[in-house]
């Protein structure tokens, strides 16, 4: 690569977020930067993206192409892609998000889904998180290990379709006893609803839960993060499965 | 089962749908039914639920146990399993969707993705799609197949962490071919960004797209629904890959 790689910066906290500031000082050492995110907070979004609305976009800081965007962290990703940046990005990274996206929590993640529209659209993607859900956690001692797997993947690539997903486990840097490529583990969420209001035939409820996974599993990102290692999870974006003969009890005579 | 089984019934298009509509009533001739869904069009939502705001649910048909939600798809089934059904229910249907959720459209789907909640909570679950997005379209020529295919899985279940995405091609009942076990062919948006406003650093878009996928894959749903076959992609709730080797580039030293 002749000229400075252009890298995309995303992430669903927010514009205003620690994470995304970290992240984008990181790859500023690297390449030409462009960083789109949200107006406010937008976790827990997913793949959505906005299609009843129009979408509204600030360019906040000419001198950092930085921009804010009304929309969801998939919407910023079309956006930057379609209209902010020069041409298609050679790297995207989404992050650093507050709070952990490994296991079942990638499937809710604005953080990993952002990255993989990124891979939809042939982009070489990251999502890096950190399991503290605090903005206070300093994220500063990752400052290495990003950009190196930042430089790995502007020269290797990732595979076709696939999305990394990376977790940083919540302990000091010194004890992290490396890096595992895994697959994600098993694991849900027990929901606690709050009735906070009843009046007639409808009922507000407020939401808070609890994070269950299972850390048996070797391969597992539970068990690396619970072991002080870093998670890698390869995503796909096409999660269909091939499964011919489990399934050939829906045959049909038409 | 010695009792008729306890069946939910979710969507996206927000519980005034044509598709809610016949969905329900079909599986009303298996099942004890309870209906949760959107107090409004939640199309495009995927796998978002709500984080930082409160959830309104209102019992709008006691007779036919209909409920609806003003969070997202997910948010419905969350509720509904925690809150509403009197237990665990025997199996989710999702949809009927008006519009294509094949390809790569099933990771924006929240039809697909409320199904796939109630797959990670333990329940066997099929999200159905009709690939034309005209209210008008009659869906009732596909009662039996979708009564069949309820049935078959109440009495064989699923495979463990996967969801049924079935997706209904547009044409004349009597032209379908058959059914088809898939994998997602590979597609993307193009999007459209319109400027509609713009007003020194802030611009406004309204967004529409254009969708592409490859039919060549003889193995892929869009090739089946090209094909005048119904599509059904085993899609798994668990979408991390396994590439230990293929990424062993990113080794680090600690």
């Amino acid at each position: 690569m002749k000229n400075k790689p252009l890298i995309l910066v995303v992430n669903d906290d927010g514009m205003g977020s620690t994470g995304i500031s970290v992240l984008s000082s990181i790859v500023r050492e690297i390449g030409d930067v462009y960083v789109v995110a949200p107006d406010t907070n937008r976790s827990g979004l997913s793949h959505a993206m906005t299609l009843h609305e129009d979408i509204c976009v600030e360019h906040v800081n000419a001198k950092k192409n930085e921009f804010i965007c009304s929309g969801t962290p998939v919407d910023c990703v079309k956006l930057a892609v379609n209209q902010i940046l020069p041409r298609l990005p050679d790297l995207c990274v989404s992050g650093i998000n507050h709070g952990s996206n490994h296991s079942i929590n990638g499937l809710y993640s604005g953080t990993l889904h952002a990255a993989m529209e990124s891979t939809i659209q042939g982009v070489p993607s990251i999502a890096f998180s950190h399991l503290s859900y605090l903005e206070s956690t300093s994220l500063n001692p990752f400052r290495n290990i990003i950009k190196d797997i930042c430089l790995k993947t502007l020269r290797y690539n990732v595979p076709d379709g696939i999305t990394l997903n990376i977790n940083f486990p919540d302990v000091h840097f010194d004890e992290i006893k490396g890096l595992k490529i895994c697959v994600q583990s098993k694991g849900s969420w027990k929901e606690n609803f709050k009735l906070v209001h009843s009046d007639n035939l409808m009922k507000r409820y407020s939401i808070s839960g609890q994070f269950h996974s299972d850390k048996t599993d070797l391969k597992s990102d539970s068990w690396a993060l619970a072991n002080n290692f870093i998670s890698i999870v390869p995503v796909s974006v096409y999660y269909g499965a091939y499964l011919v003969n489990e399934l050939k009890y829906l045959d049909y005579d038409f």
